[in-house]
């Protein structure tokens, strides 16, 4: 039994949207199954000195062309939410509630509340839009909204937070295959080929 | 006649050392030619608010294991200096001093003050060791000194980094085909697809 790999990413980063419509397919090539851990880059931010890029001086203006012409290239639907970034706690905690019960059903709302943002304009930093996402999964809104405000759950994404840094993870996307880190949506091409060689 | 493409770098750059090795090869497939722009990243900082990766936490050490990565995936020579980031006015401004006379010939000077720096471990922020490759070009030291300190190889460096900025490059190595930028070596992928299919 081959190694999972490690897919990081924010959920609100268009980059690591991108490269979750990507990910799997490529990790499945190899034989590889994939570990979803959405965490949080503005923990990550406190420590590198970094913000969003959307808000840096000339940065963001390429940031907002590069994401368009990212998809085009993928063929990812996209649509530039009217808000970015937003905050990924909500829905953050969703994923890591759901895959507490069913992982594959966690990683299935992930790319639904992806997909809402990205494509659907929705904002789904907000728990009444996270609702009507897991509501398609057959979670209930009150259950739902218990899991945003559960301890565990909260205590789970602080822990995911933590680990992530302390294990040098810094960007969204950001994989790690047999302890090899690759970051970027940029970098999954060189993720292919690591898997393919086993390095180079 | 096909518009030459631009190719704006900073001599303490890995990631533009890697893409100067090759970027002059991808244009020519595509029938077309390069401008070499040096231009110097600490006048982007000050703008973007960033900073020289290997200084940043958790992004260099990233950084650091990743030129060792790229070299090896691309066949590129590399010794990590001992000193990193360094002043790139020095280089830059031989560099648009030969170019003045011999535009050719200050690209293979460009090409061997590279060398010198991220295979040979020369420190070329420093005039002597500049001197020392520029020999090799029949340039004589003292003309090449007194052609760093020249008031109008001065103002041409300042008036490139400063064109760049107002043309949003920000980035060691940043690309500009037909308007279209793209920013980072792990890009030059894409600028071959872009010049071979004229956009996506």
């Amino acid at each position: 039994m081959k190694n999972s790999i490690d897919f990081y990413f924010d959920f609100s980063s268009p980059y690591g949207y991108f490269a979750s419509c990507r990910i799997d397919q490529i990790a499945g090539r190899h034989g590889r199954s994939v570990v979803w851990r959405p965490y949080l880059m503005g923990a990550v931010f406190k420590v590198t000195g970094r913000g969003p890029l959307p808000e840096q001086p000339l940065v963001g203006d390429y940031a907002r062309r590069d994401f368009l012409r990212s998809a085009r290239l993928h063929s990812i639907p996209f649509q530039m939410p009217a808000r970015l970034p937003i905050s990924a706690v909500g829905p953050s905690r969703a994923y890591y509630w759901l895959q507490g019960q069913d992982a594959e059903k966690a990683k299935a709302l992930a790319r639904a509340l992806y997909s809402a943002y990205f494509v659907g304009g929705r904002d789904i930093s907000e728990p009444a839009q996270i609702a009507v996402v897991a509501e398609s999964f057959g979670v209930e809104p009150a259950v739902l909204a218990n899991a945003l405000q559960d301890p565990a759950v909260k205590e789970r994404l602080r822990q995911e937070t933590d680990a992530a840094i302390a294990r040098g993870v810094f960007g969204s996307p950001f994989v790690i295959v047999d302890d090899e880190p690759f970051w970027g949506n940029d970098r999954l091409d060189q993720v292919d080929r690591w898997l393919a060689r086993g390095g180079w």
